[in-house]
């Protein structure tokens, strides 16, 4: 087994088998860069072993990433007892940094597993492959995906609550925020299951569908198939992905967001965020705007309104981040919070209190 | 050249200069079945030297199609002095009819190429592949694509006028009133250019990128570079694909709305269609609900408005189509017509008007 991609059953349940993870950030040990890295030191913490950086080594998670506590920094392999390496981070348009080819070599000639989010695909490189066949080590890319099937447009299992995550923008912390409110539910009693449609939103769950890989053609159909093999859940939270207006990837929004035809949406945005991240000439819109653009467009498919609004308030002050909420509170007649500084509460007694409404 | 995809110029450049057309319906000559071969007769009329299909030979392509005049359909190559066999149907998901195999390998063996807008990709299957090789024929896919630029959201040359089609539903003749607009511009002595998005468009202009086969991060910014492409001319009519409600497409439709940028809408329905397209539980949206979604969801990224309606009144009686068309222009305000039944001038009219209110 040389190759696998996210759409076999086997692979998907290979990634949430791993609890001797090292995560590779070699070179990239920034919060800009090591995104991946990050939310895999706060969603999977009992299962890292260690990142491997080696200009950072000696060093601990918490110093280089303000998360993972103790975790160390290493400069090798070597006595880590590793069973799988997880490229950390999504640099350059998903390429391979170049110093990284002979650490991922060492890995699976030592017969350690490679887990990637990369668009270029590690399992079709030769080198790669031939030397994960003779060590019989695993490659696993998780964008790879061979998704064929259109939406049928048939509706879901009536007492399944689909809540979706979108945004005034890309990179804004959907999956965190659809992260929280699944574990707050979780927490108290509920059937509540994270639906990943991005490769970290992957790696942590061990199950998705790489949503912005698959041919437009099938991008409804692969949301909608995705949906229906966790209809069996009382509450999804599925992951959004780029933004309604965004002038790059709004194709991937919106087959996602006609694919999953949630009841519910969580709308996010970051605080002081003033352009498209990425094109610095194109503005946001106003949050008006959107949240009427993701109502209306939803409703094409399956009614769903806006039942809160997560901000993200990682670049301003405490003082600053309760006044924004609440003006935005007052503004909109919404729960709003910061996951991270407030809590998912709000946001999980909404996703409540609209099944009650629905009558589930 | 065993090879070649659209993205190559050269394949793009080499699909406008046959000039001695077969057209492969073998087994599939029905109106239902043989849309592409129907359009490339419309509209390349003087390339074509025959239709190819054993069943119905020693008919003509009127007989068959209600179109193409005196065409015959013919049994085999012998005698024709093709220069290029085009694949005339998209049927079961475009895949290949298992009869069509040898036909194609006659093709190939005589030296000539042979054009496919299937799914499945001819160039990859190796028997044809090594068959072209041999004998110095092209196989052309249409549908290849190797599209990875994301969108800029750069604006377009400000002299460039982008006219959309845009639809209640697919199928039902957004590329035909492209193309009939186009022609009555150019009739006009205006330099409009029509700007394919489909595999029978690009079969018929020789440019165009097959946009429901590009990958979904990608969707945005190639339609974005196909536009950019051709804004030296004054006008484009860029053909739509999908529906912004269909459950199935609406990732492609608004991917090319937001890349394409256009500043005018033509919306497009069939008269007495109910339901979606292959999607009979899926009812039609009202064209006002329709109209709202189309105007708000393209102004996220460029003012748009939706400047006429196309109606497709193949269905009904002339008498029912002229009531149809005097109830829609009185309901919307807007110029109506089929572009068959009474000419696409209304159309292209309002195309002029919208470039004198733009001040262009």
């Amino acid at each position: 087994m040389d190759t696998l991609s996210t759409d076999s059953s086997d692979s998907q349940k290979r990634i949430s088998t791993y609890r001797r993870i090292v995560l590779l950030t070699e070179g990239f040990s920034t919060p800009f860069y090591a995104k991946t890295a990050m939310s895999m030191l706060l969603y999977r913490r009992d299962d890292i072993v260690a990142i491997l950086d080696s200009c950072e080594s000696g060093k601990s998670a918490q110093q280089l990433f303000c998360v993972g506590d103790s975790t160390p920094v290493v400069a090798s392999l070597d006595g880590l007892d590793a069973d799988a390496v997880f490229l950390g981070t999504a640099v350059a348009g998903g390429k391979l940094p170049g110093s990284w080819r002979s650490i991922i070599l060492d890995a699976l000639a030592r017969g350690i597993d490679v887990v990637s989010g990369m668009h270029d695909f590690l399992s079709e490189d030769p080198e790669f492959s031939l030397t994960s066949r003779q060590n019989d080590s695993c490659i696993i890319d998780v964008r790879k995906n061979n998704e064929k099937v259109t939406s049928t447009g048939e509706g879901f299992r009536s007492d399944c609550l689909r809540i979706h995550t979108v945004g005034q923008d890309c990179s804004l912390g959907k999956m965190v925020v659809s992260l929280e409110v699944q574990r707050e539910l979780v927490a108290r009693g509920e059937d509540a299951q994270f639906v990943a449609t991005g490769q970290t939103g992957i790696m942590i769950s061990g199950d998705g569908v790489p949503i912005d890989c698959v041919v437009s053609d099938f991008v409804n159909g692969a949301s909608e198939a995705l949906v229906r093999r966790n209809e069996s859940h009382d509450i999804l939270l599925i992951e959004g992905q780029g933004s309604i207006s965004h002038p790059s990837f709004s194709a991937v929004t919106l087959g996602l967001l006609h694919g999953a035809a949630p009841d519910g949406l969580i709308y996010c945005y970051e605080v002081g965020r003033e352009t498209v991240k990425g094109l610095d000439n194109v503005p946001l819109l106003p949050h008006r705007t959107m949240i009427d653009a993701y109502q209306a467009t939803a409703s094409l498919r399956h009614p769903a309104r806006v039942i809160g609004i997560a901000m993200n308030s990682r670049n301003v002050s405490p003082e600053e981040a309760d006044a924004e909420r609440q003006r935005i509170e007052q503004e909109f007649g919404l729960p709003v919070c910061d996951v991270y500084r407030h809590g998912a509460a709000p946001l999980a007694d909404a996703v409540l209190r609209l099944r009650k409404e629905l009558g589930q």
